[in-house]
């Protein structure tokens, strides 16, 4: 785990969401661990903090985050472009171990059982809250997030600053197949 | 209405909204029309194309898309930056019209009640799919997207082509308060 690596404090782990960011979901059970991309995650309540991530049915970390009760949501950066796109392409039905066919270091997580990936801005550890009626018809996942950490390069005192470090760092956002925008330049009102 | 803006075939709706940009929630009922700003809104799942958006208890617009089952996301750029800030602080209950208030011109939409906000470079036309646990218990609604239009100097064939307009014309990504990110740099898997 790289030594850049801080704990966010819960009230502010929404902020590493709240630009929309794509994400890496890894989810463990019963000594199998997985990671998958997932575009379509979002905060959904600040306190306490919760978010919304669609997850696909018949996906192999689907079945963990239902059998565990959990899921960790990673934030790529631009550097790590390729491996999302591997990770979002295979299926954990076939490929046994994801992490390590791609490459992916992990590291343990503060609050629950999945694996975090290195080499990720930004890391929350969520709880699901069920609600079977959205997971059945709309694969759609309510949890609440119980531990978030950031690569202070880019994300200090409850902020992203991406403006100091190298381009590679900043956050992806998905646009389709395999592009996407990185997150761009900072604009506040009234400047 | 912006000679530039074209309808965005519903297949290609969502690409609009995939990179997790910040909108503005417009809705109309009984004579009163409504905008407020809602940077939680993504998509929720491709035939038909239907989106999510938090949309907090208590605000005007809130009541208009109860009372109307309908609302549009109009997809702000750089540009409204400020006015994204002014009608995400004054409420629909203390300002009558905060289209007037703010300088907001407007067009039809073509399949709802609500008004578009000119300027933006997208727009979604969203009918809600009742889900009353959702919307009492989390602020949560679900709609499908009806129709779609875009400002084709940014959007075209499907996908956003930003790096050949002014910078103002970008989406924003919400991060707190009056800061934004624009979307940036395209970055392509394998490049």
């Amino acid at each position: 785990m790289a030594e850049t690596i801080e704990v966010v404090p819960l009230g502010k782990a929404l902020r590493l969401l709240n630009h929309g960011p794509t994400t890496l979901v890894s989810a463990a059970h019963g000594g199998r661990g997985n990671v998958m991309a997932a575009a379509w995650v979002m905060p959904l309540d600040f306190e306490p903090p919760k978010v919304l991530a669609v997850i696909a049915g018949g996906t192999f970390t689907r079945g963990l985050i239902e059998a565990s009760g959990e899921f960790a949501l990673n934030l790529p950066p631009v550097a790590m472009r390729d491996a999302v796109m591997a990770v979002g392409s295979a299926s954990g039905h076939e490929v046994p171990d994801k992490f390590a066919r791609f490459d992916l270091r992990t590291f343990p997580s503060e609050k629950i059982g999945a694996l975090l990936v290195e080499g990720c801005v930004g890391w929350l550890e969520c709880r699901v809250i069920r609600e079977e009626r959205n997971e059945r018809e709309y694969d759609l996942f309510i949890a609440e997030v119980v531990a978030a950490r950031a690569d202070t390069r880019v994300f200090r005192d409850g902020r992203w600053c991406f403006e100091e470090a190298p381009d590679e760092l900043r956050t992806l956002h998905h646009v389709a197949g395999g592009n996407f925008f990185a997150t761009g330049k900072s604009v506040r009102v009234g400047a």
